[in-house]
């Protein structure tokens, strides 16, 4: 669920998740989907299921605590479950917060953090109805589970794509991977589109309105939040709905802010956006017959902007039509090897 | 939900939790219990509650990785959880396992963990449905989300206890608390009653069967597992509840374990039994025209021993009937202070 960075040397992120995934279900019974989506899927009960994730963060792994700040943070550990719950669909209920504080840390940390993940709380009317609390010898831990609910027939799963469907994404993409590098002090630039990106990386938006929007019209196959990157999680929908994927690169949506600062800093926008994470945009694929309709649902960029970048192909992997009009294998290891 | 050992030092444990508190519910509808009890109680949905716990444990501050094994760290992560899901006379359905690997961690750490976990999740029918894997800078973290099921008429939260109710626990204390004098090297013996402690301490049995034979019949009044000791656990149900206890020292269950190692060693077994952690007992209190019809569900120990050790009185507080027949208060401070 979201972002996973742990490298077991031996076997590898995919690897160790696999391991995981032998021998988990022990009462099969009302359960929809296990590990394997952005959100596990419990039900039906009546007319409902419930959608259930969790997502940890962790100090120096996931974020520099002296490079954002408590409120920013928490409201940043709440996103990043959101969009899990966005990404099939659901309406969020209710959190649960675990959060391990250093010995060291004061009271102004404390509530900083809190009125971070309350304040998204109460902007997308989600309960805060437990957790656990501890020490931490050293680093800030922060895990939050979330459960949401969505109508048993509107659920969207990363297996429901087809060849031919169009692929769409919410927004630009790559401006959060741009903002780590203003954070990191690897890219500077004008101040106004600096912020833009630092913004995109500290304060991500779960799309929860478009994901209702979308799930409700039941016009869309797949759906899913590209938390890993464009490339990583499309890979997961492909390798999910057994297809692959052919992009359009003067499709891929950059914002003005991100071209302009790799121009300045001299690294390529489309890296950022093809393998850069955080974006937390959703990726969704609908089938050619729906696709005017669908995006008549963003009609005046209500309730956000919607970019048709590609389509499902019966070829597996994913490739991408340049503009010259050759068309290059994309190589999930990174973009160096792509060029 | 179960032991928080957060002290953050101006405001103190109970003061950060109330802090939290306050302004968590956004959407209160089908909502039987947020933060204060075991569990969070959602629902009914059809005839059912759903009941959610998650539980933190931590390298050096919950556990120490030279002490115990992966396996039974990973059985312990899932019996604390476990323990809260008993507490409400519920059956749990699904864990959610975020991890965070040191990054030196082995993979033979990882199956272990894993291997525990597992053996869990078979015992007790429970799924593993998702979770988080992360590196960690130095230390082991563990969070376990567990969600359950009660029929909505047989919940047992902590604010059901009334004055006259007898006083319960299913087995006996503070054998944790002296497994850990071991552990720490604290304290020795001969190695059948040293293990038999340590075994306490590493390997809690979570009393699901138990809790849901309480619920069933519908005797009991309140109900909380002994996570952070017998009076701080029994002075969550006397404030819930708006009551007091007397206790009845002789009649407080002590192994003949505890009982000999205390002696060898020099310390007081009542000690640990009283303010020492982790038995993960189950304590019930029981309306006093029920307690003969309740102490019969446990007859020839089936499926534990149960035992009377006072009962809830109109006068707040805890006090302790001593075997002299004089009646002492109980400091929640310490047990240094009641003699």
């Amino acid at each position: 669920m979201g972002k996973k960075e742990a490298k077991l040397a031996d076997i590898g992120e995919f690897g160790f998740i696999e391991s995981i995934r032998e021998g988990c279900l022990f009462s099969p019974s009302r359960l929809l989907m296990g590990i394997g989506d952005d959100c596990a899927v419990i039900g039906p009960y009546e007319d409902k299921v419930f959608l259930i994730t969790t997502d940890l963060l962790i100090q120096d792994i996931h974020f520099i605590l002296t490079k954002t700040t408590p409120f920013h943070l928490g409201r940043k550990a709440m996103a990043v479950n959101l969009s899990d719950i966005a990404a099939m669909g659901g309406i969020p209920l209710h959190a649960f917060i675990s959060v391990a504080f250093p010995r060291t840390a004061d009271l102004a940390m404390v509530h900083g953090l809190y009125s971070g993940i309350k304040l998204a709380c109460q902007t997308h009317k989600v309960n805060i109805l437990g957790g656990d609390t501890s020490a931490s010898p050293e680093r800030l831990f922060i895990n939050v589970a979330i459960v949401g609910e969505a109508p048993v027939d509107e659920v969207l799963y990363r297996k429901g794509a087809m060849p031919g469907d169009g692929i769409y994404v919410t927004g630009t993409l790559g401006d959060a991977a741009g903002g780590l590098k203003m954070i990191r002090c690897e890219a500077t630039g004008p101040p106004m589109k600096a912020s833009f990106l630092v913004d995109a990386h500290n304060n991500p938006f779960p799309f929860l309105e478009a994901g209702r929007l979308i799930a409700r019209s039941r016009l869309a196959g797949a759906m899913i939040d590209i938390s890993d990157g464009l490339i990583s999680d499309l890979g997961h929908v492909c390798r999910a709905s057994g297809a692959g994927a052919l992009l359009d690169h003067p499709s891929i949506p950059l914002s003005e802010e991100l071209k302009d600062l790799g121009k300045i800093n001299g690294f390529d926008p489309y890296e950022l956006a093809l393998y850069g994470g955080e974006d937390y945009r959703l990726l969704i694929t609908v089938p050619e017959e729906h696709c005017i309709q669908f995006e008549g649902l963003f009609s005046g960029g209500t309730p956000c902007p919607i970019h048709r970048i590609g389509e499902m192909t019966t070829e597996m992997g994913i490739r991408m039509a340049m503009e010259d009009g050759r068309v290059r294998d994309i190589n999930l290891g990174g973009f160096d090897h792509f060029h």
